[in-house]
């Protein structure tokens, strides 16, 4: 009586069960599932026929677009093991995660091609390749190749997120991790043949992906946006039977600006809203515009969504991000165990979501998997009725137009440059981004470095949102006893309480 | 990287999600989640009162109730396995099935505290208890204690099904089974926040139970009919909302003659039609008034649902039972091997919802199961775009107003008679019910045994829709050279061509 864990493969099963259904729709691009799994089948091929072998790992630097959806599916169905990577990478941030994960493919288009050749330099194993090589158009039925089944203990993904140690960590999830957060979702927030999902954060994050499979696990069409642009929101919401989008804080924040004063329709029944806390004030502009938000908290640790505010609480407990889904569980934990109603602490969770553990890091995955249970980092609270409230996320994360910065990459970006002895660096508030990284640099005796040559320094080897904005300059940076930052008093240095 | 197979029990993780969300209707009863799970605690602390332990198997002799509801939830909370009892079993069929699985306790009402009693004679290992003693009122908060996580491969129900051999056997189901059920379920039927299924199928038949485990883990209401009265499932779908209906084509018949020519209105989105092949006619008849009939294929031992026509198809493919549920796979076997499109064989499938097997008929378990595959004895094709026509039931097997009736076991029982010496039995058209057995028996030479003598023995050692309707007498059974009964001769011989 061992657990099932075979199962057809999602996006063949749904081809069989739904052909002539819509699928995905990009520009002016709409594929039925049928015609999906027929380019899907093709592009696979094509994977082994570039080499790609069971357990092979293949990168994908794409921005959303017709080749990432086809390529999410084909890499898995050729046997290969995704590998999503953000495309604001600078090329040594690249090469690392490349050489991290031992990429054997790198799959480019045209706009990220030159990113893919540099990192590649760096990184030989990765043979870059253009997505047009592999992904074609093809006709439904034209191949015949079955779909081999899958193991949903098998991994399907690796998604790097950034690390408190200065370097990121390659979360391995697997078919399970995603097949359980589809099907949690669609036991949470319902799931109708006419919902159609927009995704317009980025695939190569954990929270784009997983609109790409639930899609396919629910046989609901993707509405694919290239880039985010909030009159197209409003506009696909209005006009193109839109009913669910996802989006963080800064997003929403330029759709109601958009908008102006006009409701939402009522065709449209969520907008998930993640990456981090919400403010209030945003939160009630949305209320005012019948914009249905969601608050979800999620992780890419949990392929997503881990706890959801189930739509019938979205007024009732505004800011709140819900209780766990059905499958999963979740704790607030002090250092002397479990938290009081209202009382803060780290959240804690556990459930078939959770990562099976970062890439070649035994000792990073023990610490923060013990158990069973994740320990996020994340702070946060349930109230007396055991809804989520997340105060912050992991004490030091700056969150940035949704993208995560962990202060410790970029500080040791900083200590690499020789006129620099020590750095540190905050998040302070932006109106547009939430947060903006800032830094503290205590310089070399005698060096010339400036503000200008110190940004200059990280845009080279980070991506765009990680520079730093500004760079202050100190002659000590306030630490304490055993050498630790003390982040809360920089903040305060920097005229920021 | 093994799977998940722990996760929070469902009753308890809906009542911490949505506690205030109705349950619950049957009569004047209505029911939170909250307040489910409440009474829920009780029972199953009763039944560990009343000496449940770990593994146990409790019996459940119940129509349809809150009671039964209740305790299906607290016999796994308490540790036990759910051993649904069908009412209508006479008490050596019941003494029976007590015995194979070794019942601790056989929980019964006042409706069948005869028959409970009656059984409990015969074996003496269950002991009756009333199941008022256990299920109460109880506040929601009022108790404490928490539910156990629930392991997935754990065995959580074994339903007896009529076995080929003339013994019924009892497919045990998991815990996996059930979930995997719902949640294939919603995944192609849609499920939204506003189902509400109304449960009139006997809830100690799988069809019926699966609406109560869907409920649960989909936070939807189930309204529960303890008898099927057309007029009243009619009601409920026109006054009280009514989304879902499972049924079986002798109360789908009943409802369309009780509604005459008035179209159903749009808020049913789904009369779920099983228990076997449906009339045409009857097809057409319920399409003329917009009820939305969806045929399902479905088995004890796949925890019901296992192919369901998707509702995009309902019309276009009148008659077909659909496609295997996106978990699942299907295939037509001939004796040279997968049968071609339109070319009949037995159904054979495979997935997450197939049972664990047989309890204590390990040979039949391998028999029936090989390398996942359960065979299913059920005839069908699927057609040139793979939607599955079922044929015929198992070969001989006797479907009556949704019930099963194995010939084997009812002419095992006649052939207990001392003056019967060969004995068949075959299903017979009927206009109420579909079909009715009907038996044919070679006298002892010189016995007086007549047809009222033949049918009241068996009305005291078999439920009543197994009861021959008619027995006729004849000189010689038409036999294979190898003594196997040719019934197609059989029926011939009845003129029933």
């Amino acid at each position: 009586m061992s657990p099932p864990t075979i199962m057809p493969e999602w996006l063949h099963a749904r081809a069989a069960a739904t052909p002539e259904r819509l699928a995905l729709v990009a520009g002016a691009t709409r594929l039925s599932f049928a015609a999906l799994d027929a380019m899907v089948d093709v592009a696979g091929q094509r994977l082994r026929t570039l080499g790609v072998e069971h357990g092979d790992r293949v990168g994908l630097l794409l921005g959303n677009s017709v080749e990432f959806a086809v390529l999410a599916h084909a890499v898995p169905r050729a046997g290969g093991v995704l590998v999503p990577l953000n495309t604001r990478l600078a090329p040594p941030e690249l090469a690392w995660q490349l050489g991290d994960c031992g990429a054997r493919l790198l799959i480019h288009d045209a706009a990220t091609q030159a990113a893919a050749c540099a990192a590649a330099q760096a990184q030989p194993g990765a043979r870059p390749v253009a997505a047009e090589v592999i992904v074609v158009r093809a006709e439904p039925g034209g191949s015949q190749a079955a779909a081999p089944p899958i193991d949903l203990s098998a991994l399907h993904t690796i998604v790097y997120t950034s690390g408190t140690t200065g370097r990121p960590k390659g979360a391995m999830l697997t078919f399970g991790n995603h097949w359980w957060s589809a099907v949690g979702s669609a036991l949470n927030l319902g799931h109708r043949l006419d919902d159609r999902w927009l995704a317009v954060l980025p695939l190569f994050h954990v929270g784009g992906l997983a609109i790409l499979l639930r899609g396919v696990i629910g046989g609901v069409p993707v509405v694919l946006h290239r880039a985010f642009d909030p009159a197209a929101v409003n506009g696909a919401i209005e006009r193109e039977g839109v009913t669910h989008v996802s989006v963080v804080s800064a997003m929403l924040r330029r759709m109601l600006d958009e908008r102006g004063a006009r409701p939402y329709p009522s065709t449209l029944r969520c907008l998930l809203l993640g990456g981090g806390p919400a403010p209030r004030p945003l939160l009630e502009a949305a209320a005012r515009l019948g914009a249905p938000v969601v608050q979800t908290y999620g992780l890419t640790e949990t392929a997503s969504q881990l706890a959801t505010l189930s739509p019938d609480d979205a007024l009732r407990k505004l800011g709140s991000a819900g209780k766990p889904l059905l499958h999963s569980e979740l704790r607030i934990l002090t250092e002397l165990g479990e938290a009081a109603p209202g009382e803060a602490g780290e959240i804690v969770v556990r459930g078939p979501t959770v990562t099976a553990g970062y890439l070649n890091q035994p000792q990073e995955t023990a610490a923060q998997i013990r158990d069973g249970w994740l320990h996020t980092g994340d702070l946060g609270y349930l109230d007396a009725e055991g809804y989520l409230y997340v105060l912050d996320r992991r004490d030091d994360l700056i969150i940035s137009g949704g993208e995560n910065v962990y202060p410790a990459e970029v500080e040791a970006v900083l200590l690499a440059h020789p006129d620099v002895e020590e750095a540190g660096v905050v998040g302070v508030p932006d109106p547009r981004w939430g947060q903006v990284p800032v830094a503290v640099v205590r310089p070399r005796p005698g060096s010339s470095l400036d503000e200008a040559a110190a940004i200059a320094f990280c845009a080279g080897r980070l991506a765009r949102y990680k520079v730093p904005v500004r760079v202050r300059f100190a002659d000590a940076l306030p630490r304490t006893a055993s050498g630790k930052l003390r982040r809360a008093e920089l903040r305060a240095a920097l005229g920021l309480g």
